[in-house]
């Protein structure tokens, strides 16, 4: 049985990801601050609904599927807690049945601060989000070189990280031939906030680690994700990961959905000719897996492209308001000021062949998958607060 | 009068380039917090000489000159401390005539952690390098944009950003052309330690803030420094800058000096055919003076490569060797095994040509200017520890 470590493991993606790894079987352990939480919180920003704790989740995962998923509450950034993931020296867990008595053959790395908006808020935010995610990577980093290097690293980046250039966006890797020479090098990497400059800055490190150190890692750069249920969240409702609509948490078509449902104008920023890659929580968590059973060779970077298609601001508003027109709603577009710096028009052509060669079948946006999400979306649509949706946050 | 802020002005650049913006009539103030003394003295590394604290050198210059240097001793990562320096507010001068009243014109960020052997000691000393150099220019991106957006900076990054690669090294920036479309982008960066991904990660961060908030900034690729004396120190012997010959903050041509000085043989790390790109102390306080002086517009990140020739560690020796003989030395080499993780055997070609059409004049390595730093070192012989000089620290 192989085991199976997950950091962030309370997120939207993290969760979902633990749930699939222990139906197939994996010995899942999971670590979380409920960092996100808490800024939340903070913020004042609701999810859609209530989502149980993490102890709560994995104990009813147990109870519904016989599987346990082990859980550590704690937080990354110190990197004794890290180390004591390899070795079991120390640790306290908040709900599990059997000690930690394993080194990870694979670890899933999420444990970062997400948010675009929040990271450009002020300093502060800024720094937090730098901090947090550089130091719980090279924490990762360094416990795996010390203590268990044949551990695989699942690094969870994100297109963000390439910008919009005005070349094809390579997967991860560009040849480049200057003066008669050659040599491969990353894509080049210029990102729209401070968070995704944070992930920049964990390619680079991560990428130090590779081939200093022969470490094992593979860096998964995925476009916003969407959606709410995956196979596993069907088995009980309160398994359901975060849904969020707001304008510091909710990615753009969780959030158009949202909007869609209270009968909210969906807020285009500027043209609306933004270009995104786009996929689904499930084939996200697809992805994943797929990722943790290509073991790159000691020393070789992966980096795949994880998104399905790529769709304009413009167009997910079209889909969003013409399926929900199916279901009985009329919904506007308000074009509203950029409150982001971005170039509204730009080229956009990223390759994304690697994971589809290596097996996922894509889940595009469309009709089907809108109305599902709007009629999961409406049984909570007295949870839904307008004034989550835009505030005008600039980066 | 031009007001000039230094960060990190207790280093072995920083307190020479106070001297020089003082001495041609700008007003200076330096900010440190001794952390590389600090860490000097935990890992119980002496200098090649005692040097006067940078209260004591700022009133020293005073009584020589008659110029002020303002002097704080403070936490940059503290970002209150950053802000104030744009504001007045709170500042507390540990020595000054006159309290600041200023906005700097020009910020010069030298406040890193400097070694790169100390950043992969272990997961604590890269856990310090990284949120050290980190939270400090991002301080620094923040106090700009919110309070100075017109002010200058000039940040010290490094060539090791850009590693040894197999094509030619621009000056910064390089074109590429792909599938028929082409776009300009940063010159891709792999470096060699933590220490010098965090100079990438610097380079992330502020073409990030460049970019997006129409910053001003600079950022210098500099290589490995030699040197003791510059025109300003030569005004009193307790004006010199640090000396290191030890493994952790010695640079080679500087470590090799002292090593020739006391018979020690020249440690080439593997083949000694590394090469890099080498500049003396005085030059690089010159083009940083240069670079003060040539703003770049608003939304520009200008970047040099601040390197005078590129030489191998084998011409080093050789040069080292030849020129001690000419005094008397009988120096020999030693090759011993790379502690390094680095090709040895590597393509450079390093493009350095925008400071010296600028108009700095290349001061080269050369007997006459080795002879000048063994004479100087010679005075501080009995001092040489040879426990310094290599321990094998692993990078």
């Amino acid at each position: 049985m192989k085991n199976i470590l997950i950091l962030g493991g309370d997120g939207y993606i993290g969760w979902p990801t633990a749930m699939h790894f222990s139906r197939k079987g994996y010995s899942v352990t999971v670590v979380d601050n409920y960092f996100r939480r808490n800024i939340a919180n903070e913020l004042k920003i609701k999810m859609l609904y209530e989502v149980p704790s993490l102890v709560e989740r994995a104990k009813l995962w147990f109870e519904e599927t016989g599987n346990e998923i082990k859980v550590i509450i704690g937080d990354l950034t110190n990197p004794i807690l890290m180390r004591s993931l390899f070795t079991g020296e120390g640790l306290i867990f908040d709900w599990s049945i059997n000690p930690l008595t394993y080194t990870p053959d694979t670890v899933i790395h999420f444990a970062e601060q997400p948010s675009a908006p929040y990271s450009v808020m002020n300093y502060e935010t800024a720094n937090i989000t730098i901090s947090n995610n550089l130091i719980v990577t090279n924490n990762l980093m360094f416990a795996v070189k010390d203590l268990a290097p044949n551990t695989h690293i699942i690094k969870l980046g994100t297109m963000g990280e390439y910008g919009t250039p005005n070349i094809d966006i390579e997967e991860g890797w560009i040849n480049i031939k200057s003066n008669g020479r050659e040599d491969t090098f990353l894509f080049p990497r210029q990102a729209g906030s401070i968070y995704h400059t944070s992930k920049i800055m964990d390619t680079d490190l991560l990428w130090y680690g590779v081939r200093t150190w022969n470490l094992r890692v593979t860096d998964l750069m995925q476009g916003p994700v969407y959606g709410i249920e995956t196979e596993e969240s069907l088995i009980h409702p309160k398994l359901k990961t975060f849904f969020n609509y707001d304008e510091v948490f909710g990615t753009v078509i969780n959030r158009f959905i949202a909007q869609a449902v209270i009968n909210y104008p969906l807020t285009i920023y500027g043209s609306g000719n933004q270009s995104r890659g786009y996929i689904s929580l499930q084939n996200s968590i697809e992805c994943i897996y797929l990722a943790s059973l290509n073991i790159p060779k000691a020393g070789k970077l992966d980096i795949y492209n994880q998104i399905m298609e790529t769709l304009s601001v413009r167009e997910i508003a079209e889909i969003i308001i013409s399926s929900a027109s199916e279901l009985g709603y009329k919904v506007q577009i308000q074009n509203i000021k950029n409150p982001r710096s971005e170039l509204e028009e730009h080229y956009y052509n990223p390759k994304y062949s690697k994971l589809i060669e290596l097996g996922i079948s894509p889940k595009l946006l469309n009709k089907d998958s809108i109305k599902q999400m709007i009629i999961e979306v409406e049984k909570h649509r007295k949870n839904i607060r307008k004034s989550f949706i835009f505030n005008g946050i600039k980066w």
